[in-house]
Order: structure tokens, then sequence, then C-alpha cells
């Protein structure tokens, strides 16, 4: 264990949580992750304030997670893409579902990711079962798991 | 890619940010990580008011995260400790820590962790790179990395 005094000196945890620590900040990634680029998507996704998405837009692109791309001129308009640090945060969100799978859902995920290569499962070292390789964001595809459905349709 | 209209039916981020989604959670998560088990001392680690410490702390003695135990009869004492499944969030802080090491603190960590057993670096996957381990929260120790100094004092 580190002395108390030290941890928070400097911490890559807190640093992090500085950043995206905000539940909405982690939504809208998640939402980059399946695809999600326009404004209105994100807000008909995420249901939240326009001021609240603008702000929190503003903040990833200004961080460089998101790169804001302008894909219409007349009217101007922007799209949103992660880049490459934005999809390093990944693994965050994918031990966020891991442990939600688990402990929420009593092991039936909504939501089964595959190693877009070989189709091998993904395990929770995100690390494919099947060939072995190591996995991030870009090689991975989702299919609807066991608990696709509603948790309280699934239970009835 | 997932229809939109599926994503937000049953989400495990979703979900597991609803318990966890809080910078002050994740970051009481971290300091139990740390060995930090008293009232009093996550709140001269943490800074935070009385009243939210309480609050926080009561909320995941509740979801099962942390375990209320007495350390004292007269007066009555509690002190905090993770269960199995706090244990379990560790990836997330351990993601989150990874993320902040390379793209915040410019690869200079200010805390490494190696796998208790056999003295190896541990990487991104929470394997152990000498003896190939898969690590948990249990199996690691931490030690001052190279940008244990505030950043402000290391670029002096």
């Amino acid at each position: 264990m580190l002395p108390r005094t030290y941890i928070g000196q400097a911490c890559s945890i807190a640093a992090t949580l500085e950043v995206v620590g905000d539940r909405w900040t982690l939504l809208i990634l998640r939402d980059a992750e399946l695809g999600v680029t326009r404004f209105a998507d994100f807000q008909h996704s995420l249901g939240l304030a326009r001021t609240v998405l603008s702000d929190r837009l503003a903040r990833l692109t200004g961080e460089g997670i998101l790169e804001r791309v302008r894909y219409q001129d007349h009217p101007e308009r922007f799209e949103y893409r992660l880049t490459d640090k934005g999809h390093a945060l990944w693994p965050v969100l994918n031990a966020l579902m891991n442990w939600g799978d688990t402990y929420i859902m009593g092991g039936q995920a909504p939501v089964t990711i595959r190693h877009r290569d070989c189709g091998g499962p993904i395990d929770e070292h995100r690390i494919c079962t099947a060939c072995g390789a190591r996995i991030s964001s870009r090689d991975i595809e989702r299919q609807p798991g066991p608990g696709a459905r509603p948790p309280a349709a699934a239970t009835s």
C-alpha cells in the first residue's frame, strides 16, 4: 500500500475522472463506440438536454477524444467521431459492461461481443478466447446477448 | 452496430453507471483498493463533505460493494471493506488509470503495478507479462512510478 499522503498527489484515476468522470460523458462515449456521430442522434439516444449535450461534446472535442468534422455545408453541420485517444477509453466502457453483466444482469448479458476476424468470444481481459488476439474496440462486433430483452420482460 | 432503439433497452454500461457512475464513488473505491477502510481516512484522503461521503458509503454498502464491519464497541465504530463484488470493479479503475497514464501523464505513470507472486509487470489486459497470470486486484502490489511526483514539479 502506498502512503496515504501519496495518493492524492498525482493519480491517473482521479485525472481521468476529471475528463470523463461524468455519467453523461461516459454514455456519449458508449454511443460513439456504437456508431452514433450526430448531435440529434446522441440526443435521441440519451434524452438529455441540448445544453448539457452541447457542453459535453465541446468538452470531449476540446480534450481530443472526439473530433468535430463538417459533413454538410448549407447549412453547416458537424458530426463527432472518436479519435484514437477516444477509442482508447473503450477498456473503461468494457469493464463497466462486464461488471454490469455479472452483478446487475445476473450473467444475462444484453450485448455480447465477438472478435470480428475469427468470431471468437472475448473474455474479461479483452482477449479472444478462440485465437488469443488482444482486442481493441475496432476488433469487435456486437450481438444481442441472452439478456437482450428488458430485464422485467425476461423474468416474467 | 446494434439498432439505435436497442441501445437504451438494457445496457450493462448504463446500469453500472447508475450504481458507480459518480466521481466520488469511484474515488472511494480507489481508496478502498489502496487499503482505506475508515470514514475519517476516506474524508482525509478525498476532502469531501461528511454528508456526501456518508451518502456514498451507505449507497455502496447497500449495493453490497462495501461491507460495513464494526471494529470498536465503545463508542461503536465501523469500517468499510470491499466485498468480492467491490473488488470486481477494479478492472474499471485499472482501465481509468491506464488511460490517464498514457493520455494525461504522457506515459509517466505515477503508480505502477506488479504481480505480487512473481514481480512481473502487468499489461493493459491485466496479464502478467512475466508469468502470463491473469491478474485480479488481490494479485497486485503498487509502487511509485516515473511520474510519482506532481506533474508541475516533474516538468520544471
